[in-house]
């Protein structure tokens, strides 16, 4: 399948920048979880643009569930959530038709689609397509926390700017998920959206990390080959637009440690584990050992820039250059940290779910 | 599915480190593929143990196809390899029955199987079970092959001895496929192995990175949302033991760059697309553009060292101390190359396989 | 996934009876197929209720297309159709909340669910739901033609009347799919209509026998193991509700003849196969031949019907009597005809674009 | 996937009938499952030929099981059984390397796999893969047992003669579980074997049909739409060679029955659930009500019979005529009934995974 992602519980994202709707079904989540429009609107807020950060483009992203929720609660059967789109300007994309912006997915998608892909403001590809992902993602995250299973992203870097990273695990997870730029070192954000401004003044574009930590999962969850806990999340992650890697625990650095230095010690403690390091990730031969899952994701930088660049005409194949106009972010990392947030609640669901049994989120 | 990877072209693996076979079902495979039994013998022995790098264990590692191979030529029906274990000394591991191996799947497999799970020489979770990876593997790149697809990988990094990356591409490739030590810069090929040797005499070990690369695809290959390319790489690399992290062109290092940076230019030349960079490692919106597909993998160190470690007993869950003893290796990352490169084969396969039909690679 | 079908060409369900709305999301059709929103409203109307023969509920059925079509034409990425309810009098089930009505899903939705379900018109469960699967369909049946293969179903036996069979192949299906209530003989239209509306004086059911045929496909399609053409089409037609059988070719006859009389032979005149029977229905080994595809599906009688009839009550599991009030249909065999022609078009678009690549329908 | 079916439980066939050896993968099974090679070996023997009935081919049909058990238990990773083709005389077959059998699957392979399937005695096509399913199968019995959940087939039909179907339920399925030639009424045996010795004298064959009956089940299995356990169950039944249909409950007769007699009555008594009638075999909207899972399957008669035969060669395309020599079976339908019940119990185990968790067999 193409657009679905999970097998106990699944999503399917559908829709076009410039289409008419775009949104996602959920399926598979158990029945009677209780469905709070307020924070699913909440968290579409924090995927939306923040002032000066982000796009022009304003979207009222109101959600509409058409399905799956009755008397306030999910019935078991496919949710199903629809975005109007409405502030959509498809004058200034008339270029674009024929010429494959750099780090986009317009000469790919031309070698997919033949011409017939919807260009228009990415069309499929664009980043607005994950709002279905965050939808869908705030009911799993509502789910996780009534089990204790808790999320949360911050920025780990942004423009060349670090954040620090998590130390006081609870209280860094309850800080991030009460404030809209997620960072642990609040001094940080400043300078990050510094960088940020800066790249947009000069019609640039910045990248950033992000990273991710799940507390209260129970050991147990996950597949020793091929569905591993690590491939599932790394699968899901990946669909995020402008991903270009994803590490568990030490992740690259691990690669110059020694063993004797990588190796995470068991302690046990009332019948609880813990250790004095994580650069496993806590997960060990692909399945949870019940330590926090950590991860962190590489976002790179916007493609779409102000400057001229050098592409090629996508159905003459021809040279040309290009100069892009309209509305676009000069970063984005600030407002996937939400979507990371939604794919790592919607793998859970699916990985405790099939663990488990269907009703093990109840 | 748990041990199972791939939809048109699948692989399912089966086996214990010290159970009485180990091996592979690879299905999907179009009629008509060549099998070469040389190739696939000279694939395993670069998964095997070379002299003092490796672990002690000497297998012969001869590879029976007992299913899907007729007249030399594969049938399209499911092809079994069925890999006999000999060289178990079950006994070494006695000890290895109770205490959690820091670093290993000990702890969590028990959480998992609840202590019904074969815990000899690590089992199912054993690095030995990718031997089944690269005996399907080599049917898979050898069909490639003869639809002028190429892939190779080296060990980019190994103890903190860096390898240089690619740049002749053509040359480079042959190169590391006609090597054992897969570096390209053969000067590194000593301090990376002095490195080994240091870790192997002080009882401990180390880790790396390994960076692969393919030529040949066909432009158009992938899926936007949740099956794109990284994604299916990401997942199935993620199922190699020990990979703690997975990142395509750039990678994390596309975190800092700024958009100007970052993309690739597009140039046509003669109707083939080229770009003076590839920071996208060859894929635009999770679908290949036709420039080389470049991704980097992390290897933690092997965590079976000879140092002692703080640990539990799983049965009792009480504190305690481990010594390994035993054979093992110092390093895995020079092993690993090969599997990367069957686990590459394997999912291209299958994608093309997708795309193009199954007889595509008849 | 639990409402989803297909592997390359796939479909997604959703909605209930009463809910806001009911549609399908449909994955991976080939780019370039035009979209004829009139063929799709006529198939919507074969779907709908027939005069006194059917539910007195009316719905527009107005199928709108939120994504995945561009100028007319699939882009390639999902296709999303949205079918708001509108006539729902919700007041008339108000009993059904806790009487399980016998022949229908209320009890072991019950036991799924845990009574979150929606309940009212059946919720999920509902025949309705099936409207997306002939939108989607709909698409399918088009893009097929373009191809030259060709799908009908007529009414093989409605309240104990039968049709006569296929004889006359090519004109018997465009005889089927010109007209309303798909009988071979037109004779026996009366006589069924007859059945039903006697039926529904009686305040009773009827169910039939639906029999289809497909021509064009070409040979080779289908898997020996498991995923048969048998066992997808099977898988997809049980997902009617109502069916209670299925069987290809001479079906459940063929356990009563003889080798002799139920091998078709083979005969070839200028490289084209054809045979003097079709007892297999067109498939051998789980794969086409060339032949048509035959099938027959059972569909059993409404269950909602107005006599009074013995049941529980689901919250108290106490013994209760039932007398059903509203609206429903005396039969569906003639409404699920369009149904069966649908879901025969999408299992074959999915079957073509994984033997022969995602392009094969463009 | 190709080869392989289920979820949480799958198993993945291998092997040819003339190959050097065929056998499964069963992954997804609890870990701590006794394994009694004893069952294993009883089950195998049922599948055999008996006595004059059957094929004169003679297979010890050992299984040797390389992986998934661990002291007399499954480990909860993938369980493979191996069997080792013994007696094939492939000489026999020679003239079958290019004539199509009628009923066989040579044809539909050639204009799959191009020529390179390997036809000897059927190939990968051949009614002996089946012996993987059983030895599987063994283990998912023994599983549900002891879970209180019991699964019984009886010959329904054979050759025209016709059995009993249940009334004592339980005492049914003991009887069938403890006899080699499965029918109720005894007396139904002797005219059911005359029927098949006397088609193998005249150099036919016959067919018949299976009834399978399964006590025990939780209500609350199985989905709404598409993975019905109607769906699931028939698409795993049609995989049995020469299975071409298969009806719930009163299946086909429903169609001709009236609602009110169609319609199961519930019952409640001491909170459990019953019925005066099981028309709907024990599944409503596709999901198990508690009542006993009742279905059929058509079996039709064997395609190698010894009567000259109208067919092609299938490199030239020629029509030409065949007389098939050999060992056959005059009649499987009797030896299938071990592989009807084998599969039901592989595609319960995988839902009761999926419903209830991966230790729920535990």
């Amino acid at each position: 399948m193409k657009n679905t992602f999970g097998s106990s519980v699944s999503i399917t994202l559908f829709g076009e920048s410039h289409g008419e709707a775009i949104g996602a079904v959920l399926d598979g989540m158990a029945a009677g979880i209780p469905v709070d429009e307020g924070f699913i609107e909440q968290q579409m807020k924090l995927r939306q643009s923040i002032g000066a950060l982000s796009t022009a483009r304003r979207e009222a992203d109101k959600v509409r569930i058409v399905s799956g929720v009755f008397n306030g609660k999910t019935t078991g059967t496919p949710i199903t959530f629809i975005i109007e789109n409405q502030d959509t300007r498809s004058k200034d994309y008339g270029e674009l038709a024929y010429k494959a912006r750099p780090g986009h997915a317009d000469f790919s998608a031309q070698m997919k689609y033949h011409g017939f892909q919807d260009f228009r403001g990415g069309g499929h590809f664009s980043g607005r397509i994950t709002a279905g992902i965050v939808a869908a993602g705030a009911v799993a995250i509502s789910a996780l926390r009534a089990k204790g299973i808790k999320i949360a992203t911050h920025i780990l870097s942004c423009g060349g700017v670090y954040d620090r990273s998590f130390n006081n695990i609870d209280a860094d997870i309850e800080q991030l998920n009460s404030i809209e730029f997620a960072v642990l070192d609040s001094a940080k954000a400043d300078a990050m959206q510094a960088a940020i401004t800066a790249a947009k003044e000069d019609g640039d574009s910045v990248g950033g990390r992000l990273e991710t930590i799940v507390t209260g999962l129970p050991a147990g969850v996950g597949e020793p080959w091929f569905d591993t806990l690590e491939s599932i999340f790394a699968h899901a992650l990946f669909a995020i637009p402008a991903v270009k890697g994803v590490e568990f625990g030490a992740g690259f650095a691990a690669a110059d440690m020694l063993g004797s230095e990588c190796n995470d010690n068991f302690n046990s403690e009332n019948g609880k584990i813990s250790s004095s390091t994580n650069n496993n990730g806590g997960i060990l031969g692909g399945i949870t050992t019940g330590l926090p899952v950590l991860f962190r994701t590489a976002i790179k930088p916007t493609p779409s820039i102000y400057k001229e660049q050098q592409t090629i005409n996508i159905n003459t194949m021809e040279n040309t250059s290009l100069q892009i106009k309209g509305r676009h972010d000069p970063a984005i990392v600030h407002r996937a940290r939400v979507v990371a947030d939604s794919i790592t609640a919607l793998v859970l669901c699916d990985q405790l779910a099939m663990r488990f049994g269907t009703d093990y989120l109840m």
